[in-house]
């Protein structure tokens, strides 16, 4: 379990996961199908956003979600997720995707996306946001729900 | 067939469907997950773009999607896609999603998002975009692609 | 939202979706797998008899299903609900499918069926239907259920 | 192995399944969704076809399907299909299903359907059915495809 | 309904069903992905188990799991499971599958696994196992859980 | 892309990945379905052996898996694979699952299993396994595939 230990210890705001791209999620080209990709992006926001804070999650809204290059079938795809910034009761997470690569060779970015999580009470209303690493967010210099 | 006689006098730069949302597509708190919900915007625009014009379309873009309030399990949702620009090899599609209502209720919409759809070739390089209702791109005040 | 007002003023006994026909719903052969088919046309009946009625509404028979013509993975389907029977505590929907057609062209059906939907209270037996455009059935010739 | 060699014994034009009803299949009332019902129906019968003949089959058409009883989520459901009727390049199969029940207990019915399928060759069209058996197709009393 | 009595005659510690291997279960090489050969195999044994008992059933573990030959898409696969030692609250089910062979042909078998299944209350925790048949387990030689 | 230079210098012979625990993967008693437990594990220990080496990879066998404890709908669970054994043209992998727990708490490992992956040509036959990272298999002790 020395992974579990390695994960412990790894930074609560962010988070990476590897994908394979089976044919349920293609287009009839052989390619990731724009809304499978978009469904991906998403998980690995709500993955992010759920580990980060110690309330449920909701998505409020996606911005700037770019399909740099084609994803075939069968491809490796490692997704990342990282907390970039903490509200009140909102946080933003980037999500991004890369092919694997061989080792030396340069990683090819090929998805990109932004999304606004809220914590939510048990009414779904959004509620203080409390991160489980226990930091506050800064005071923010404009107002943010 | 009056039905499709409706249908094909329809415009051909905009598409209405309607879905019901499935167990299979909740969250655990009983409504629709996020990622879901991204799958079927983005399904629409595809759908929308893929009968605008005469060439295959992928996705290259979204932006400013947003979830206006939570949709339950068992809503009707009506979707609509509508071709608000197009381009010399793109075309951007306008998405956005309602509740069903009773007749005479002012209709909720729930979410709302925008793709960049780009028209490619059978090597899925850009390819220009020729509308299937014969009409040309109006010369771009600025450069789109 | 002026498309939810055209939509608020369409009739409610009829509707009409638009879908893609995905790999994950292919035979072997590349062409749309008959239970795929079956499920595609259940869905139609049932939004179209949800948004009919103010009740939860259950499949009690389907008949007359006819596979007109085979599906290519990639086609749009353009499908169709229409109420055409309103008995005390029952439906009968009839759906049609037709692929999506340049302007111009004769639409192709390729696929049709009829269902017979009942209204249940909170214990899943028959109850009276009530319209949501509040008109009454016709007192039957025949009985009906 | 000796199931196989029951299996192989087993007549051809019969075939019975068991499956699980799991929450994918379901309703938002936690019984099985009409549209899950008919692909299962749909498959059971594809797949006594598929065994029947030595071509590929297709679906041609559907009647008489009946949801006799509501089906709970986690239920055990047994699936037989039998080739009612062997045509010249076509066939009927019976199919029905009954829920799982204790020893003694007497088997309750919940669904039934019949299904035309008919035998195609490569390029999809109808071809002579060529049944495993050997057996030929009694000549038909009337014309049958 | 004579397979239904045909059906509850049949020893109630084995299950036999018929699968079609479908595009959406395939790896990119056109043959059955393990993951969903895994599903297959295990729901085969989670079948049995629940029909074995009159309680529910969960999965412990499994071992013994071997992928003999691959499975094209489009096969009709023969899966079937045996409950071969019952245990106070626990039992072993065996599952193996073999692909549908022409008459006289001898069978190939594609896949082999073996299950522990522990009967739960409904804390999920272990109770004593009740076969529907009415027979104890035998007094166990070895201590079984 | 930090994360990708991060990733591109982690261990070729491991891969972690966090996953959500969907409504659509539960059995009816809100935990996670067993069968889909085994498909989560498969699909980790093929994404391990699909990065460790430079050759397409299939599933040989599976052994030693066990589940450890329910898993509830919306949990968040880390998986973890590892080639721990290097052959000709096999490898061994082996994966674990935990829940995702509080900065300090013990982790919970729920799901433990042990697969064989064999290296295989375009034919599907198998070939020798050229690790990524160059190193070779030592030499035998005993003699592996």
């Amino acid at each position: 379990m020395d992974w579990i230990k390695t994960l412990a210890a790894a930074p609560l705001d962010a988070l990476t996961r590897t994908e394979l791209v089976l044919p349920q999620q293609a287009n009839h080209y052989g390619t990731l199908f724009g809304p499978a990709a978009l469904s991906l992006l998403g998980e690995t926001a709500y993955l992010a956003a759920a580990r980060f804070g110690r309330q449920p999650v909701v998505m409020a809204a996606a911005r700037d979600i770019e399909f740099l290059a084609p994803v075939a079938v069968g491809a490796l795809l490692h997704l990342h997720a990282r907390v970039a910034r903490r509200g009140h009761s909102s946080m933003t997470v980037e999500v991004c995707a890369a092919l694997d690569a061989d080792p030396g060779a340069p990683p090819q970015e090929v998805l990109r996306a932004c999304f606004e999580m809220v914590a939510v009470d048990a009414a779904g209303h959004p509620t203080p946001l409390t991160a489980r690493d226990g930091r506050l967010a800064p005071p923010p210099a404009s107002p943010t729900h």
